[in-house]
């Protein structure tokens, strides 16, 4: 059985793989174990952030009020009654008109004050401290509860943990953190002319790069790479690999075959086991992409030559992968740039050009669609629109970076 | 023992502590586990790639010079004597003048055939195929060695392996990969104040932050941390948790303290162990920061603040890192956009101010130095020079993405 459809647009490809997408299910990590994750669970603060009024220098706590019109030839002059030591509470402190107490950073600001003087503005002379600038109300101190409130939300579920929400969580307490599971997305090589990386190919054979090459992808984008390894041509085997894949992970990649007859095997061999959804996009390179499910389980058929099934991935199953992890940030930002020379494309298509991108503007990088060294001398992407004929010389274009 | 130095420029600091980065030792692993690793020897192609002249669509592979002048009513008429199967050797074609064979994507083009018509253009009659487009000497061919030849370098030592780098490696046979051995990084947390995550913290105490941010950061760099936890600003305490980590690790970050005296007595241990390089830099947030090193081991003093240790991680400890994990490719692209405020600075020191990054510019996120609020709402860093009174409204800015 052949299974036809028609080519689709780009971004009707994207809407129909990202609603594949199941729902990722959600396991508690240790907070040192989290980086690069996905929160699943918007977070509260459990307590006011500072839990109190906190110096941000070293310096002298005071009233602002007492250094009204304070300079350098009359400086406003305070009583110092006390040190604050770190970690403890201010609470046995004057907080008195006409007096200060020394604060290092971070220490608690006593009631009653209501600004720092930082050191570098001060001279100490006996118990007296000269304060040589005007303090303003809140001058040098974050209030308690000023960073974050008790019960507020701090990070929303769905945010990918990197240092800085890292470091959230950690002031709010959470030691275990409510995160998305890594989706298991198989791969499968399909092809008779596809070898092993570790023989050397003879007659019109190639070496496996799309398993690895997908692996890569999949790995970076926070998703656990499953390797199947390369399917022989035949039907039989091929559904055997498939049903395997499908029965212990969450989506299934296969590379290749490169020809008609076996794209068509391939959409086949889904449609048997569920649905064929999209059979050809109008993108360049990388049309002959197939989106299907099987059991509710995303199956995607990518294009055999490894530079194109990695645009495919970049441009369209990116969308599904990243729904799958449960990472709903933007996407990353494309670079602003200019065209330094004509890019011509075909109209009808979307069509992705490798480029170098320099501080200058965007070099196309030309060359038949099935180079790898053309793919790794560039450094991003530029998509031509399909209605478009190309890119002028001078011509603004937004770049993907790789 | 106090140990007071100058504070140096941003760009010194820099060049100070890549000085400090040592050697990375290199491991082998095999191709499936090298996804972000950073590659430790250059590659060769171990063979032409492609190793025979393969047809980049499916078609009928012919001599250009049979097809002068063809069009939709003047088509050349071929003789079809033949199909090629993929992965097969093409030799017992024919690549006769006035005849073609059918060529599957990826297949081998015969001997004699200098293209391949796509099938697209041509029409099968009988045995006779109708070639309507001129075909130009080359056309949807990639040349045996066309895209590597055997012996070329195809990619360099210290280069970060992605899903592009691991394809070409693929097609190179590279099963086992020479890579750099990550770099174990310890991270201790000093202050009195500071209380573990699991603890509700009384009086001015605050959660350990620092530890997780940390080790976030560094393992997003590729390295990985080793926690130490807190260690109290006791100097026996200190130097004890200070000798066991250099016992073990290949470098030393440590947050904190973030009071005068706690980075002085910072200081004057790493001092005892080796040398004091740096105590104070000219950036803000973040100029108490130390460079320093015990035996060869860099060790760094961070400021206490989770603000202001992050944007000194970002700006000057990143050399270090980077240069310890090997890579040797340019760091992240700044974005280019433009000042929607002023954004006042300080001369004299550099300024990194935390921003909101859109399609129409950069809104600088104001508020104190100690919060983590507007670090997580920040999706980027805007540096004002130090040379600079600040940046102004509509001015050109770089920003540093998060």
């Amino acid at each position: 059985m052949s299974v036809f459809l028609e080519t689709v647009l780009v971004e009707e490809a994207i809407n129909r793989i990202q609603a594949l997408a199941p729902k990722p299910g959600s396991e508690l990590l240790p907070l040192e174990s989290i980086s690069g994750r996905v929160l699943s669970e918007d977070i509260m603060a459990d307590i006011d952030i500072p839990g109190f009024d906190r110096s941000v220098v070293d310096g002298y706590a005071a009233r602002s009020s007492d250094t009204t019109g304070a300079g350098e030839s009359v400086p406003a002059m305070l009583r110092l009654t006390g040190r604050i030591n770190m970690g403890e509470k201010a609470a046995g402190q004057s907080g008195a008109a006409g007096s200060c107490v020394y604060v290092p950073t971070g220490g608690e600001v006593p009631t009653g004050f209501d600004a720092v003087a930082m050191i570098e503005y001060c001279e100490l002379i006996g118990d007296t401290v000269l304060v040589k600038r005007p303090l303003a109300n809140g001058e040098n101190i974050i209030l308690c509860g000023e960073d974050f409130h008790a019960g507020e939300i701090v990070l929303k579920s769905g945010c990918r943990l990197g240092p800085r929400e890292t470091g959230v969580l950690a002031a709010v307490g959470c030691d275990k953190v409510p995160v998305y599971r890594i989706p298991r997305i198989a791969i499968l090589s399909t092809g008779n002319e596809i070898v092993p990386v570790t023989e050397v190919p003879t007659g019109s054979r190639v070496r496996d790069v799309n398993s690895y090459l997908c692996s890569s992808y999949v790995k970076g984008l926070g998703c656990e790479p499953i390797l199947y390894g390369i399917v022989p041509d035949e039907r039989v085997a091929f559904q055997e690999a498939l049903d395997a894949a499908l029965a212990r992970c969450d989506a299934v990649l296969i590379s290749g075959g490169s020809s008609k007859d076996e794209r068509d095997m391939t959409a086949s061999v889904i449609q048997e086991r569920g649905a064929v959804l999209v059979h050809g996009i109008a993108i360049a390179p990388g049309k002959p992409t197939i989106i299907g499910q099987a059991g509710g389980i995303p199956v995607i058929g990518l294009p055999g030559h490894p530079a194109s099934a990695l645009i495919v991935l970049k441009v369209v199953v990116r969308h599904l992968l990243e729904k799958m992890t449960g990472d709903l940030s933007p996407g990353p930002a494309l670079v602003k740039s200019v065209a330094l020379e004509n890019i011509p494309s075909m109209k009808g298509r979307e069509e992705y050009v490798r480029v170098l991108v320099t501080d200058h503007g965007v070099t196309p990088l030309f060359g038949k669609s099935g180079l790898l060294n053309t793919l790794v001398r560039s450094n991003g992407l530029v998509r031509v629109p399909a209605g478009s004929e190309g890119v002028e010389e001078g011509d603004a274009v937004e770049v993907i970076q790789w």
